[in-house]
C-alpha cells in the first residue's frame, strides 16, 4: 500500500457541535503529519474554511488516497457508497458512540491516525450490492448498498407478493411486508431486526431475509456472493413498493416490477488501526457477554 | 338463545362468480326454512335485488338476530367491526378456503344453517379491540378492531421511536419498524407474521408484538385483556406513523402522537356448527401434522 | 393481611460466604423487630446456630407468616415449591445481583424488612403448575413448579415425538427437543430461550413452548390457566424423555408416557415493597432500553 | 468423469420390505446395464444373497465409482461419511418419500440410473465437517459429518456453558442448551430446528447455531468454510456434555472439553439426474408455495 499523502474528510450532517471538535483535532493532527487534506462539505463548513475550500465528493474519490469519516455508521455507508468507483479505502472515527463500522474513537484519533499513515493496520475488505430497477425512468442507473437493498411496502397496511429468483431460477414466492437483500456487513443491521443470521464479513455471500413473512416455513437465505437475485413484485403491488438502499436511498420502481440485485463490482476497503477485531465489536454492540470466567484459565 | 326470525347477509366485495352462487344458494334456503332475510348493499346487487332491496350495515345490525357473511376472514373482520355495538351474532361462509375466522364451506351451508337454525351450535365470544388517537382531528373517535390495532412506520425507510405504557405505567421503549397489539383472534394473523406466539381465544389477553425490533432482546409480550395500553410516538416521527385497524382502517395520528388501546366493550359472537374446532382449524391453516401414528392407539 | 410474627429463613446451599453476611445482617434485624425467626438447615448451618436450631421445611411452612429466602431465584424456587401448601407469602433477597424473583438488594434489607413488616407491600400472587406421571411408580405423585415444568429428551441425540391434548382435545404432534409448559413467572426463563413471549405475570395463563421443533411453523401457544394439559411421549421415546419442574427436580416417567400438567391448586404469594415493579425488573435483566428521551418531555 | 463400471450398493437397516422390493428392481436394472453390483451387508441379506457376497463397507468404497444409497436421509448421511476418504460419489434413492438428499423416488429407478450411467447428471459437491476432541481417550480421532456436529448438554437438565474460539480468537461465551456446528447441507436438518438460517449448499460456509441460548442477543452465526472453530465447555459441565455428527455418532468428551471442528479434507460428491433444483426440494419439503400466479405471466 502506498503512502497516504493526500487524505479526504468527510462529516457527519446535521449534529454540529461534536462534529465540530472532532474535525479540529483530526485536521490539525493530519497537518502535522504533513498529509494534504480535503474537506467536504460539510467538513468544511464546520472548519470555517474559506468558501471555495470545500471539495466536490467526486474530487474527493478521485484525489485521496485516504478517505476518514467523522460520524456514525449512516456517515460511512454514506461514504462508501459515494466512493464506491474510485476505490479509495476509508477509516471511521466515530463520535462517541462505538458503531459497526466506525471504530476509532474521538481519545484515540492521534495514535490511530498515525498507525493508519505508518501502514500499521489491518485492511478489511467488504463486498456491496448494486441494485437496478427494470425498466425504471431513469434508464436502469445502478444503486450501490454496503449494508443492504430492501424491497418493502409502502404507503399500504397490506402484505406485499414477490418473487425470488436467483441465476434465472425460480426460488420462492412470498407475501410479506417485504425482502432485506444484505451484504454480510448489513447483518448486523436491519436484517438481524428481521431475524437473519450474523455473517463474517469475510464470507462472499449474500443474505435474503424476508419481512414478517405470511408463511411460517419462510426463512432467512445465505448464498454465495456471485449470485444475481431479481425480486419481482405483483403487478397489483407495484405502487406500493419501495426500494432503499442503506435505508437511505429510495429507487422508484418501474411498472415491470423487477429489480436485479448483486454484489457490486467495486468492494469498499475500511482501515483499522492493528488490534481492531470484528467480534470484540459484535460482543461490545449486542450486549454479549464479553468476559467469562473460562477465560482466565490456563487451557 | 331466542330463534333466528331475521337474518342479514353480508357479502365479500369485488369477487361477484364465486359469491353469487353461493349466496343464491343461501337465500333459498332461508327462505325454506320462512326465515326473513336483510341484504347488504353488495348481496343485493349480486342477488339481483330490487333497487331499494338493499339494507344500511346499521339496519342490519339493529333488526337481524343473525348476520351471516360470506366470503374470507376479511369480510368477516368488516362485518364484526360495523356489528361491534349492535351484539348480533356473526356466522361465516367461505368461498372454498377455509379461514381462520370462516369455518363454513359452500357445500355444507345447509346443514350448518339447519343446525344454526336449531339451537345446534357452538357459541365462540371474540374479545376486540378499540383503538383512540389523543389529540385527534375527529375528536377521538373510537375505533374497532378484531384482529390488530398496527402501528406502523409509513413512508419511511427509518425506524420509528415508540414508547408504551401499560396503566399509565412506563413499560418500554423501542425502535422497530412499529408495533402490533393484537387480540388473541388477530394472534394467527399479522402478530403471527412478526414472530408472535398463538393465543387461544378463550383467554382474555392482548398482546404485543414488535415489528423487526432493533434492539434483540425486545420480544412479544402478553398481558391481561384488561389492561389500558398506551403508545407514544417520537413527535419527530409522528408524521411518519400510520395506525391501522385489522390493516384496513387507517387512523391519522393526531400531532400529540398517542393512542390508546383497550378492550373494546363488545365483543363480537361467532356461531359455528356442533363439531367445530379452533385446534382442527389450527392444524389445517399452518400445515402442523394433523395425523400422528400415536393417535390410533389405544391408549 | 395479619402482622407478621413469625418470619423463617431459608438461604441459598453451597456458596457459603456472600450467604452468610446477610443472613447476619437479617437475623439481627428482625430479632430488633422483636419477630421470632425460624432458620432452614442451611441457614441454621451459617450462622453457627446451636445443633438443633435448624427447622425442618415443614415446621417452617407451618409456623410462619413470612419466609424469607436468601439466595438466587433457584433458592426462591426451590423454597416457593416447598411451602406450596402452607399458603405462606415469600420474600426475597438477592446477593447482590437482582434475580426476576428475588427483588431486594442486600444493602436495602433494613428498610425492606420494615415495610414489609409495616405492612407497606406490595402482594404479588403467581400461579404454580403441578405434574403429575400417568402410572408412574411413586403412584402419580403431584410435583409443583413455579417457572415450568419441562419434557425433553433424555440420553438420546434424536428428536421425540409428543402430542399434545388440552382438556382431552389432541391439539397437536410435534417432533422436537422437548416441550416447555412454563407459568407467566416462568415466561422469562427457560420459555424465553425457547423462544416464547413474555407474559405478564397478572395474567392467569399457561405457556407450551417447543423446543427446537422439526416443523417450521410450530409456535408457542398460550392458553387459560384454567385447562388440563396431557403430553403423550411416543412409545418407542419414553425411555429417552425426562420430565423437569424449574429444572431441579426429576420426574421418571411410567410406561404409558403421560404426563398431566395443570394449574397448581395453591399459588405462592411473593411479597415487595412498596414502589416494586415488574416491567423495571425486566427492563433491567434483558438490557432494555431503561431511558429514553421522550420520558423526559412534557407529554 | 469415467463410466461407471462398478456399483455398490448400501441400503437403510431395519425397514425390510419396502427396501427389499426397491433393492430388486435397482440390481436387475443395474445387471441388464451389464454394471458390476456390490452389496453391503444389509442389502445383501434383503436379496437373499450368498452368505458371502456381502461387501465390508471399505472394500464398496475402494473398488466402485459409484454408491447408491436405497432408504432415506439418515442412511444418505451414514453412507456419506464412511465413504468420505474414497473420493466415491453418491446417489440416493428415496423410498417413496422426498428427502433433502435422497432425491429419485423408486418409480425413476430406471431412468435415473440410466441418466446417471450416460453421464447425464447434475454433480452436486458438498462440504463436510471434521471434528475432533482434544485429549480424548481414542488419541483425537477425527469424526466425519455431512450435516452436523452439535454440542448439548446430556443428562442434566441445566444449561451448560460454552466458548467459542474461531482460528484461535475468542468470539463468544454463551450458557445455552448447546451448539449445533453446521455445514450448508446441515443448514435445512437440525440448525434450522434450532432457527438457523438456510445456507445455499454451493456457499464454502459453517454455521454455528446455539440451542436454546440463555442470552436473547445470541444469534446464529454464519462464518468462512475454512474457518477453526474450537468450543471450550466449562470444566464442571464436561461430565453433562455430549458430541454428535448427523445426530448419530457419539463421542466421548475429555476432561479438557475441547472440540476442533473445521472443514473435512474430502467433500463428498452427490449424484442427481439431470433437471435436479435444489429450491424445488426445499418448497417441497418446506411447503413453500410452489405455485404464484405471477410464473405463468409473461415478464
Amino acid at each position: 500500500m502506498p503512502p497516504f499523502s493526500t487524505v479526504g474528510i468527510i462529516a457527519k450532517q446535521g449534529d454540529p457541535e461534536p462534529v465540530r471538535a472532532t474535525l479540529r483535532q483530526l485536521r490539525e493532527h493530519l497537518s502535522a503529519r504533513r498529509v494534504e487534506v480535503l474537506l467536504d462539505a460539510e467538513s468544511a463548513h464546520l472548519l470555517e474554511a474559506a468558501v471555495d475550500a470545500a471539495q466536490p465528493i467526486d474530487q474527493i474519490g478521485a484525489r485521496c488516497d485516504l478517505v476518514i469519516v467523522v460520524g456514525g455508521d449512516g456517515t460511512l455507508l454514506h461514504a462508501a457508497r459515494s466512493m464506491s468507483s474510485f476505490g479509495v479505502p476509508l477509516m471511521g472515527i466515530n463520535l462517541g458512540r462505538l458503531g459497526f463500522l466506525v471504530d476509532v474513537s474521538p481519545e484515540d484519533i492521534q495514535s490511530a491516525v498515525d498507525q493508519i499513515l505508518a501502514g500499521e493496520l489491518i485492511s478489511d475488505t467488504r463486498s456491496m450490492l448494486s441494485a437496478r430497477v427494470l425498466g425504471a425512468p431513469e434508464g436502469g442507473e445502478t444503486h450501490a448498498a454496503l449494508n443492504d437493498v430492501a424491497i418493502h411496502k409502502w404507503n399500504t397496511a397490506r402484505m406485499i407478493e414477490l418473487e425470488i429468483y436467483i441465476d434465472g431460477a425460480f426460488v420462492s414466492a412470498q407475501r410479506s411486508d417485504g425482502l432485506i437483500i444484505a451484504t454480510p456487513t448489513g447483518s448486523t443491521a436491519y436484517a438481524l431486526s428481521g431475524g437473519g443470521p450474523l455473517v463474517d464479513p469475510a464470507l462472499d455471500a449474500i443474505l435474503l431475509v424476508p419481512i414478517c413473512p405470511h408463511d411460517l416455513s419462510n426463512r432467512p437465505l445465505v448464498v454465495p456472493g456471485d449470485r444475481q437475485i431479481e425480486v419481482r413484485v405483483h403487478a397489483q403491488d407495484v405502487g406500493h413498493v419501495q426500494v432503499n438502499c442503506d435505508g437511505q436511498n429510495e429507487i422508484r420502481l418501474a411498472a415491470q416490477g423487477r429489480v436485479l440485485i448483486a454484489r457490486h463490482p467495486d468492494p469498499v476497503r475500511l482501515l483499522h488501526p492493528k488490534g481492531h477485531d470484528h467480534y470484540d465489536i459484535l460482543r461490545a454492540k449486542l450486549h454479549w457477554g464479553g468476559h467469562n470466567s473460562m477465560r482466565a484459565k490456563p487451557c
